[in-house]
């Protein structure tokens, strides 16, 4: 009878599943990913996450997902939800987490702890208008990672850690350039 | 007696005295925001968002902002938050959402309604480790907004949209390269 490899709380063969199944149909690793934002008044608005397309298909999930952005009030807002800086931020350590988690995983090194700080510095002339000598966005972003194994030597897990980042989407993302297209529909 | 400007739910005066304070004392455009995120198991994650650093001085929010992640059962997660990917195109629309209202107050345009879809396409055969021939991140992200108001030209629209886009810090940090630098600590 069959066992099942769960390590670090990851199915480690349906990881190796996975990736056979895309090896065998390449078009079984591409996916559209889909946030939508509704207005609600002054720097308030809701979120909402909840279908995605897989291999050309919409999947939707059993539940949405909603979250409110707001602003500090020293940035106009009334402190009901985090802003969208703060969502990158919190992506970033979102996305090495489960990156560092998984790898492990598959290379059979347990973890008992693994937590992520990510800070970004900001300027926010360009966004006020002020200036376009200082860039709308982060200037800098430091992501410090604290981790504990009870397996793997100090140097596995740096290795794991570099290899993290030049695998992680949202990494990727901030690092590099990516297209944006946007496009605005005028209601009557 | 004075009275206050608001539009769209935005304190115009407010914003007209953030700018002047601006001028008067350039380090206060200036913040470093923060999330951190601590792994439970699996491809689950919780998110903090708190405090930040403005002008050199902390600034606590009376309450934290805390947020679960995790991946679809695809992506070996169990659906009980969005991925931080989605987290990524929240925030492009959040972002775009209060710079478009924010920047209509100052202009005068009034909004009844102001919704965004992001969406974002993406591979996930290098983050899976299978080929460095595909990016990790998004290849594309689609923004499409729908705004209605009672007094502005569609044209009048159009230019917002594009001055939104060129200000917004997120799509900064998406469509531009963004300075990621990551450490590591091992605890013992």
């Amino acid at each position: 009878m069959a066992t099942v490899t769960v390590r670090n709380g990851i199915n480690v063969d349906q990881l190796i599943a996975t990736i056979g199944a895309i090896q065998d149909q390449p078009s079984s690793s591409t996916f559209t990913f889909k946030a939508t934002t509704e207005w609600q008044d002054g720097t308030l608005n809701q979120v909402e996450i909840k279908d995605f397309v897989h291999d050309g298909k919409r999947v939707e999930r059993p539940q949405a997902y909603r979250l409110t952005g707001d602003e500090p009030p020293v940035l106009l807002g009334a402190n009901r939800g985090p802003n969208a800086v703060e969502l990158v931020l919190a992506a970033l350590g979102l996305c090495y987490g489960v990156g560092f988690v998984a790898n492990a995983a598959a290379r059979g090194i347990e973890l008992s702890e693994l937590r992520y700080e990510v800070t970004g510095d900001i300027d926010v002339q360009n966004f006020l208008g002020m200036t376009k000598e200082t860039r709308p966005g982060f200037s800098a972003i430091h992501a410090r990672a604290w981790v504990r194994s009870p397996n793997a030597t100090a140097d596995q897990l740096d290795e794991l850690c570099q290899y993290v980042q030049d695998t992680s989407p949202v990494r990727d993302i901030i690092a590099n350039a990516t297209p944006v297209e946007t496009s605005l529909e005028v209601l009557a």
